[in-house]
Formats: structure tokens, sequence, C-alpha cells
């Protein structure tokens, strides 16, 4: 046995003990008659003492050790004179007796410290390093923490985890699938799924009632700074419900986690339509940690000559509490902000509602003091406040006030990652037009149910289709999504058929699942959670690959392993395949 | 909402209350003035009572529907004249009011019963609906209810779940690696995990101290009945253990889920090391349901001119309990069991005790009546018993007599499928020679800790030097193994070295490993045990298909969606591969 205790958990109570710990060196301070060292691991760090007096050949050992040696002490637990309140330890100390060196260590590359002064590739590279630090470590916690709780409440909803395949099948469709050849089903291959999608659905036809699974999904696509090439989801699926059975069942699995892990009551969630979150937020994942909704200034604003305004699509504002003192110089760089390519407004037209009533705007050439009231009364804004105002193409100055509403709220410091403002999106599209390929995409996927009522427009008018479809949406941030799924075959098919499936196609790679269709499938519907976001969004971070134990970087590298890699020539002729010679 | 109740909780208490009830029709009982359904969902069956008298348009409606119909139902919950004890719901009917289709059903290609009179192949290619079988739900069930129980078990225990990468790194050793192409970086593969062995030890260096998985592992070689491509672990690992802390843990999680999920007091383990096991079975997993221990014969059977033993490596019996009446035909069987090519023993010498104390052998030419008392005094026969003799090279004859012994248990019924005996198998030899590759492999794998007063062996007899590496053996099947590891940059060079491995392939492949050892590696080990065939062990079968929601077939094909298949040619082009040409 190499330890009695570890290094979280002696107290006062233990006084007197007789006691043997394991762990790392995490700082050693020698004050001459005495050296003490801060003993860490996973659970705590306890203060060990080294005696010159008592002990001498001892602490001139220990003296000699680095920080991150691996040692195992023996000793005596002892109050503490200089108590540390903070620390669970933080009464006692281990009078040393005996230590053995376990495994030495080289001097890190970086410091094991909160704030390290390593850079990210370098840590990544060293990534069993950087998890020892305190703030790694305790994400990687919050994430079990959270898996565990999301184990404990499905349970206890009498849902089932379900293991579905990670080698599938891959489809046309599937241009960012990972593909896996099958040596012994040579020039054919597996592909990794993006989600367990079918496979769930068929477990509803199966009869199993409530599935859930946290399961590893796969896509092959160029990375942003918050997405990895395999990510995990909470991936769900319920049968005989309604939309209202899932939104209640998953706000309930939030409120859950907020309350176990987080110690946060959470309220019912509100519900957003698709179209009002467009209308008042300009985008479908809108943060409500704060107001700040959109007005629409068209109608107030037209025939007075503005030709940039009557010309516009669409006039629309926010009402900015308290910045009427913005400067010239802080307005310039909102316009600048909104100007950017990404957001591609044109420009930026505020007034100030000062504090003695008065209005000033930018386009007072065209809009007298009257006219201005009238934009300060159907904005509410108040003495003190600052309008703000974009115009032009509806879809890009939705997008970019979007943008500028959320860098507002940054700057006012309304966006409080320790406050959690959940919201419903529901009745999305069921499709949507892209131009590019000049057909209709799934705005969802292809196995979303529209809403019943709107069925017969599938024909006439697919644009305006509604699918029974939702997202939870948490400070701004997609947590996830689902709906209520097809369990027609008919309907299945027309659905294929609009997004350009050939009756062939559709039949090669979901045959299974439409002949599944045929024999009493229920009606069923999910969602799936982003469960490395939702760490995060929990942790109160952004950065994603802060809550994943080994991640990849930005283009899909581990660096510590360093893949991916070549493989050899005989593993490639085994399989099947070569290389594409370059041409 | 589409129910009020699901099929397997209603009873007397509910008498009278209006329900809603949702499933599939199991079989319908039309006996003129009424008809009787029994509704089906995952959680039971209930009765439904048509009443041609007050409900005859309905009554006429539910005749029409056929098996596997889904449905729902209103009305009354009324008491049963006629009771079924044996169901939950046994005591009472719905007498229905009125019905919704929710979907039609096709006749499923087989039926829907615990003896489906549907084949394999079939069953696979409509796995949903195979999975609506009672048997196979059940397996699925108890599997999801194996995973909680190990997961409640680990985690009161203080173990953390890390998801360790499924995208990893292709090493020349991985022949059996899956290999994934990657888009984004061309001409360059990730390998799909055959265990997380290397991520669970840089998961200790990194101090997590206590690490489990339930993790899908992949492994691409020809299958037998009882393998898959892709396969499930409770993969763990444990920082400052010895072997005796391990063996602890996870016999008291085997106890854990025999007790909570089979309701199964489990005694402790006994040990066996390899040595004994090899000695007294002839076989490193052992079943131990059943004594019937080899006993060697070699001594008081030499010097007798009996040409076949006294040149033979080993001379081995068993006595099986009570067979002495065995015909000639049955001990010819025996004999043509043992002369198989897959076992190999030349033939089989038989003596059996009578009722009546005498002994009669095949070898009588040879060995007179007291020769033949000794036999049976060594291998504690009673009047009655069979004592059945292989001899020869000593691998091939422990190993033909391994196989005669589970024979002769089975015959005997002494191995119950609702017994369980498990066992530690410890101090497997570290190294085993390959003779075709005339080279040393690890017999565990290559980070396995020698046994530390065996390390000088390493060069001299490097196959005398024993590990620190154990199974877990119930009723001889191997449920999972682990080992001590190597935690000194050094050894594991040495043990690289022994494997045959440059030192530039070494730093090649296990360089992170390596470099990791040397910032401060705590002293580790763990194991991994088999989740699919501890399921089925647990579920009292043996194939573990029956334990897997979407297995493939012994081609690693899945026969429901026809996976793996071929990708079309624009996706090999992006990916950088194209198909070899037939040379």
């Amino acid at each position: 046995m190499y330890r009695t205790n570890h290094c979280g958990e002696l107290n006062i109570q233990d006084i007197g003990k007789e006691v043997s710990l394991c762990g790392w060196i995490q700082r050693s301070r020698d004050l001459g008659g005495m050296t003490f060292v801060d003993l860490r691991d996973r659970y705590g760090i306890t203060q060990l003492v080294f005696n010159m007096e008592t002990h001498p050949a001892l602490c001139e050992e220990i003296r000699g050790l680095g920080r991150e040696f691996v040692i195992q002490v023996q000793g005596k637990v002892a109050e503490r004179s200089n108590k540390n309140s903070k620390m669970s330890t933080g009464d006692i100390e281990i009078n040393a007796e005996k230590v053995e060196i376990l495994n030495p260590s080289k001097t890190p590359p970086f410091t094991i410290e909160d704030q390290s002064d390593g850079g990210e590739e370098l840590r990544m590279k060293y990534r069993y390093l950087d998890l020892r630090r305190n703030i790694l470590r305790k994400n990687i916690e919050l994430r079990y923490l959270v898996s565990r709780e999301t184990r404990n409440y499905l349970d206890a909803q009498k849902f089932m985890e379900i293991e579905t395949p990670v080698l599938i099948k891959s489809t046309p469709e599937g241009a960012r699938d990972f593909v896996v050849p099958s040596r012994m089903n040579p020039g054919e291959f597996y592909a990794l799924p993006q989600s367990p999608q079918t496979f769930k659905q068929l477990l509803m036809v199966a009869g199993f009632d409530k599935y859930f699974q946290l399961v590893k999904c796969f896509r092959d696509e160029d990375l942003r700074a918050d997405r990895q090439p395999e990510f995990t989801q909470i991936d769900c699926e319920m049968s005989f419900v309604t939309q209202e059975d899932i939104l209640k069942t998953f706000e309930g699995l939030a409120v859950h986690l907020f309350k176990n892990v987080k110690k946060i009551e959470m309220g019912s969630f509100p519900r957003m339509s698709y179209a009002d979150a467009m209308k008042y937020y300009g985008n479908d994942k809108p943060d409500i940690r704060f107001d700040m909704k959109f007005v629409d200034l068209k109608e107030v604003s037209k025939g007075k000559s503005f030709k940039v305004f009557d010309d516009a699509e669409s006039v629309l504002a926010i009402c900015v509490k308290g910045c009427a003192e913005y400067t010239r110089k802080q307005l310039d760089e909102l316009t600048d902000f909104v100007k950017r390519p990404q957001l591609g407004a044109s420009g930026m037209v505020y007034a100030r509602v000062n504090m003695d009533g008065s209005i000033k705007s930018s386009v007072d050439k065209f809009y007298d003091e009257n006219d201005l009231k009238i934009w300060a009364e159907k904005c509410d804004a108040q003495n003190g406040d600052l309008i703000l105002i974009l115009a032009g193409k509806d879809s890009t100055c939705r997008k970019a006030l979007s943008e500028l509403r959320l860098e507002m709220g940054m700057r006012l410091g309304l966006r409080k990652s320790d406050v959690f403002a959940p919201l419903w999106v529901t009745d999305f599209p069921l499709l949507e037009f892209n131009e590019e390929g000049n057909r209709w995409h799934a705005m969802h996927h292809p196995f979303t149910s529209p809403n019943i009522e709107d069925i017969p427009l599938l024909d006439s008018n697919p644009g305006a289709v509604r699918a029974i479809a939702y997202d939870m949406v948490i400070n701004g941030v997609e947590v996830g999504g689902g709906s209520i799924r097809i369990h027609n075959k008919e309907l299945q098919k027309k659905m294929l058929k609009i997004l350009g499936f050939s009756d062939e196609d559709a039949s090669a790679q979901f045959g299974f699942l439409m002949n599944a269709f045929e024999y009493g499938a229920p009606p069923h519907g999910g969602l799936a959670l982003g469960f490395d976001r939702l760490c995060a969004l929990i942790g109160e971070a952004d950065n994603i690959r802060d809550f994943i134990a080994f991640p990849k970087n930005n283009s899909g590298r581990d660096m510590m392993i360093d893949a991916p890699s070549s493989i050899s020539l005989e593993q490639l002729k085994e399989l099947g395949i070569e290389l594409k010679k370059n041409e």
C-alpha cells in the first residue's frame, strides 16, 4: 500500500495519526531550520514539514528535490501554528519522518500554475502536464460531474443508455464523413457517424421508448476555433411524445444540471418562435441575458428625403441604455465594427437622447427634433440613452445589428458568464433555400417532421412550412436542438424528394429507415445537446478545448501524439488503397 | 400527450380510471362478443377489451388490425374476471372506448416471439424488429443496467470517467488498426484505438489518480464468432497502487454487479498463479465451477514397456466422477474429440474404476491391477469413476486435456450458466517467444511491469520473467485483465528493445509516453474488462451479438444498413486516396 490518505482529506480530527501520503511536489520553501513542502494530488494539497534539527539528512534530501518530483512521505499529522483557512487541509501539516522518491521529474517546460507561462502549442504538446494545472483539472472534473448528473437524471426519467455503432455507412450526403477502409471487405468503407440519428430512430421503431447516449460523433470539416473533429453529444430520443413532452423533459435536464453542478436554480425556460427571434434579435440563438430588442423604424423614418433609409428594405434600431455620452471616437469604432466585411453594413446612424431630453442625431439634416422624439418613443429611450440604427437589406441589417447588440451588451457588462439565461427557440422553418445549389436544404435534418398544419404548403410554398423543431439556447449559445421526426414512409419519401434525392438514392441511403417505418413505427422525436459546449458554458468559459482531456488543434491535429500521421505502404496495401499521386 | 400510462404499470389500484395507452398489438383474440388485444410496449403488456355489444364499430375496426400495428387506445381500467398472476398488469384490463391507429404495420418477416421463426441473417437485416423480441429487449436492458451499476460503483470509489480520443495515431505494431484518412492532412491517417492504453497512462501522469471509461475500441481482424470489429471495454487505471489494490477494487466491482444486477452474492475470488492454472487445468482461464484437476501420471506410469507413455513428455489424467459405465461408443467419441486436428492428441487411454473396486483400462496389456490402483489413488478416483489419460508433448497434451475436461464438465451438467465461479489468475509470464517471428512478444502488452524481483532475469532468461499482470476469469471466460505498468523511462526503453523495437521506432511510436515518464510519472496500473462478454456472461448466454443493439456479422458487416460499402470517386479524391488497381 502506497498511502493511507490522499492529499485533500486530513484535518484537525487526524492530529497525531501516523500517515503515508503520495503526490507531487508543488513547491518547497526552505526556511533554514525548516523546509516546507506543498504535496499535491488530485484531491488537494497537504503541507509537509521537514525539520533540520530532528531529521537533518531527510531535510537535506528533500531540499535536493525539484518541482513535480513524485514522492511518498511518512509522518505524523500535527496542528499548524499558522493555519490557512482557504485550504481544506489548512489546519494541519505532516511532520515528515521518511521520504521515498517514487519518480524524479525534469523541470517542466512551463509552470504548473493557474497562470502558466506556456503558450497553447507547447501546452498541447505536453498535455499531460497542462492537465495538472488546477484550472484544467477542475474543468475535466466538471465535465465528469455533468456527465454523471446527466445520466442520473435521464435514468430517473426511465431513459436507457444504448450504444449505437461507430462503424456505419457513408452517404453521398455525408460530404463531411470520416471514412474507414475495411480490410475484410476490400474497396469498401465504413463511415464514422456525424450523429446516431437513424439508429436512435430505429431504436424507437424497436420499441425502446426512451433512449439516450453520451456519444462521440465525428465531422471532417475545416475547424473553427470552437469545433473538434470528434465531439460528444448527449443524444436522446423518445416515443409517443409531442414537442411539449420533449421540451419539458430536457428543460428538466438543464435545470437538474445547473442545480446539481452549479447550485443555481433556473426558472422555467421562456420560449420564442424563430420568427420572433429573428425579428427582435436578428439571430436564431438570442442572448437574452439583456434586453436591447430591435425596434423597427422603417415606417417612422420614411419620406424625409433621407435616401439611405427610404431605399432600405429595413431600418432597425437598438436602444443602448446610458450611453448618450459616447464620444465621436467610440461611435466611429462602432461604425467600423458593423462595416467589417463579415457583417457588411454600409454605415451606422445614431441618436443621442441627452440628459436634458434633447436629442441629437447623425442625421439631423433630415430629421427634426420631433421626428427624433418619435424614434425615441418607439425605442423606449430615456434621457441618457443612445439609439443605434442600421439600414439596408433586411438580412444584412439584422445580422450586423445582432452583432452590434452583442458588442454593446459586452461593453456594458450585461453578458456575465455566471448569469444563465436559457430559452427555447421553436417553429423553425423546415427548409431553407440554398442559392448556390439552387435547391432546398433541410434546416434541421431530413427526418424532421413538418408542422402538421403546414403539410399542404409542402408543394405550393415549401419555404413557409414550419418544422416541429426546437433549439435550446443559453446565453446566446445553441446548446442543442431537436425535432419531432417523420414516422410515415410516404411523408419521408416526399421530404427526400423535395431535398433533391432521386427515388433510387433515397432508397439506397435511407431504405432501411423507410422500410422500418412500414412495420409499426411509433410517433417519436428527440434532441441532441452538444456536450463539450454545454460543459464550457457551465464552466463559464469559451474554449471547449479546455474541457476535453486530449483535444485536437485547429488543424485537427493531436499535438501530443502527433496524429494524423503517414502509415506504411504495407498497411495501405492490405487495405487495398494507395495514396493519390500528384497530378 | 399521447398516453397517461405505459403498458406495464396499471393494476388493481387503478380500477375505474380513464386512461390512454400506446403500444403495439402483440396479439388479438376474437371471441365473438368480445375481442381481446394484448397491447405491448417496453414496460409490459396490458389487455384491452373491445365489446361488440357496446362498441360494435370500434370492435369491427380493431378486428381489422394486424400484429405490430401501433395504436393509441382510450378506455377505463376494469378488474379482470380471469386474472393472470404472471403479469404485473394481470389483475386488470382496459375497456376500450376509442382507438387511433398511429401507424399500420406490414406483416413482419418473422414472428416477434421469444422463439422466432426467423434465421439469424434475416433477423439481423430487420434488427429493429428482432429487438422487439422479449429476449433481446431484456438483454439490452441488462446491458444498460450493468453499465449503470459499473458507473455507480466506480463513482463511489472516486473514479472519474474521462473520455479519451477516438482519432489517434497508427503504429506499425498496430497491424490490426482501423485507419481513417484525414481530409485536412492529405496522405495522413488517424487510427481508431484498439484500447485507450497510452492515454489512460498519460491521465495518471497528469494526476487524475483514478480513471475509468466505458469505451468503444476497434480491431480490424478476422472475426471469430465471439468478436466484433467494434467492442466496448470497461477501462480503468489507478495511481499509487499495488496489484493488491487493483484486485480488491475490481473484485469489488464484480461483486457489486452480480449483487445489484443478478441478486447473487459472490464470495471473495480465489487466486491462482498462471503456473498453477496451466498445471491443473492446462489453461490460463480455467472454469472452476467444477474440479476435475489434472493429475500427473508420468512417474507412476513409466517403465512398464508402454512406449506411448514412456516416450511422452507428459502423461496427464482427469478423473470423471461416476462415468465408469461409459460405453465403448462413448469412449470412442471422446477419443475422436481429442484427436480433432485443432486439439491434436494422438489418442486417449482410459481406466474404469468399477463399482466393485476392480479397475479396467485400455492398456491392461502393460499395467496390472496394482499399477492401476496407484493411478486411481493419485487421481482420488472412487468406485464408479472414469479416468481419462492423454500423453504426448506437454503443450499439446494440456490443451487437449483442458478441452476434454470442459467437454466432460458439460456432459455432466457441471457448467451451469446460473452458477458463477470467479477467479484471479496472476503471475503471468512477461514475455512469450514467437517461433515464427523468432522474437519475444509481450504477453499482456509492452507497458506491463515485470515483477521487480525478476528484473535481473530480463537479460539472462527473459522467458522466466513474471509480469505483474492478472486476469479476471469467470466460468472459464476471460472477463478482463490488466497489469501494473512500467513508469520509468529506462525500463520502458529496455522493454521495447527486448520486443525488437529500434530506438528510433520506440521513440517515434511511444516517445510521448516515455517523455511523459520523465516528468514525475506516478506508479500506476489498471485493467480493462470486456463489457460485451461480461454482459453475455451475466445474461447467461454465449453469443455477445445478442447483447449489442446493432452488431455486425462475422464478416464485419452491418446487415441492416449494409455497411461497409463503396464510396464515391469524389469522396476518394477529396481524401487523397484511390483504390488499388488489380495487378
